[in-house]
């Protein structure tokens, strides 16, 4: 398998929890999106992925993007040990926990999303960081009061799931910011927990090989 | 089960669509997003729903938020007619294009954001409209790419599936924010296939109970 990753980017640090989690062997092909304009944007990479985002993951003929949607297939072709529980109630509020982390608030503080903001709407008094951090403290304060009713260890019980791959990438990324965490101790907890084993400690980014 | 749903939210939609797809009975709560500055925004909602966020969907004891993790709840839990194919690859390949819209498109263009937006970056030159525009724009370039790969009368084959569950939706609102369609003739030919199907029919903001 090969994982067209870059190393802080959220989304691809999601995949290579879920390939270390499994104990699947890949290969990591960095995408840099900040050298030349981002090589997200060149001609080879736009073929593989038309949305000029990483990640992506090659498993064979399988080329896939959208970090979920990967981890997702990777639970069902390779189930041991697996992200998702096995009943469909857990199952369903692991994927919400997931997409309120990956699509409620991760999109909207991307780099992408960013640049454009500072081009074209960033004045003197607010600015982008201002941007992030609202979102972070708008959407960690709903997930604090889930984490409280549904965490154990993790974000769901004690097993790790699909949930606890978003959410460590997601704290990494606020802590970069420098968002006030002080009113989210159970999502610190459970990032702290998560952050010793060994599947998280490997896709940290700065462990990676594109690592600045 | 019951609904809570706004009719104008794409989020709420989807899950009105799959509902419909499966001819499921099911209640409709409305929750007014923009009266008293936002049903959604209160006590009684937020301790249902502590994103405040519609929809959120109650069946028996299980609540659940994020429309999604509810489609998919569904096809676990009600699979005939299923919206997910049979095989990884094609499973994957529908949620990542689901992914494309749900989290890499819309919560850019949510009322949240656009009132945030609104609010505290935009000037004279550059207005919400012209965000929303923007990133209907990156992400139909790209998806209009994925579907001529992909599609047939539906987004991938002739199957509806999750994919189309959130495009429809997606279309709806990027037509209400008069954005430019001629460069996206694969997303409208399969749109107009779809609209004519009862299921989609039913679950149109304007045929809702809370419909201005």
């Amino acid at each position: 398998m090969t994982l067209y990753s870059y190393w802080r980017s959220s989304a691809a640090y999601r995949v290579r929890i879920a390939l270390n989690w499994k104990r699947l062997d890949y290969h990591t092909q960095p995408v840099h999106l900040l050298r030349d304009g981002g090589e997200q944007h060149q001609t080879w990479y736009r073929d593989l992925n038309p949305s000029e985002l990483v990640p992506t993951l090659c498993d064979g003929d399988v080329v896939l993007n959208q970090s979920l949607a990967i981890v997702e297939y990777l639970d069902e072709r390779y189930p041991s040990p697996n992200l998702l529980p096995r009943h469909a109630k857990e199952r369903a509020l692991v994927r919400a926990l997931a997409l309120d982390i990956s699509a409620d608030l991760h999109p909207l503080n991307n780099l992408r999303v960013l640049n454009y903001l500072t081009e074209h709407f960033a004045g003197d008094k607010h600015s982008k960081v201002e941007w992030y951090r609202h979102w972070v403290a708008v959407s960690f304060t709903a997930l604090e009061q889930r984490l409280n009713q549904l965490g154990g260890q993790c974000c769901v019980g004690d097993e790790v799931t699909l949930a606890d791959v978003c959410l460590v990438p997601q704290v990494y990324n606020a802590e970069r910011f420098a968002c006030p965490m002080d009113n989210y101790p159970k999502i610190r907890e459970i990032c702290q927990y998560l952050e010793t084993l060994p599947a998280f400690e490997l896709a940290n980014p700065h462990a990676q090989v594109d690592a600045d």
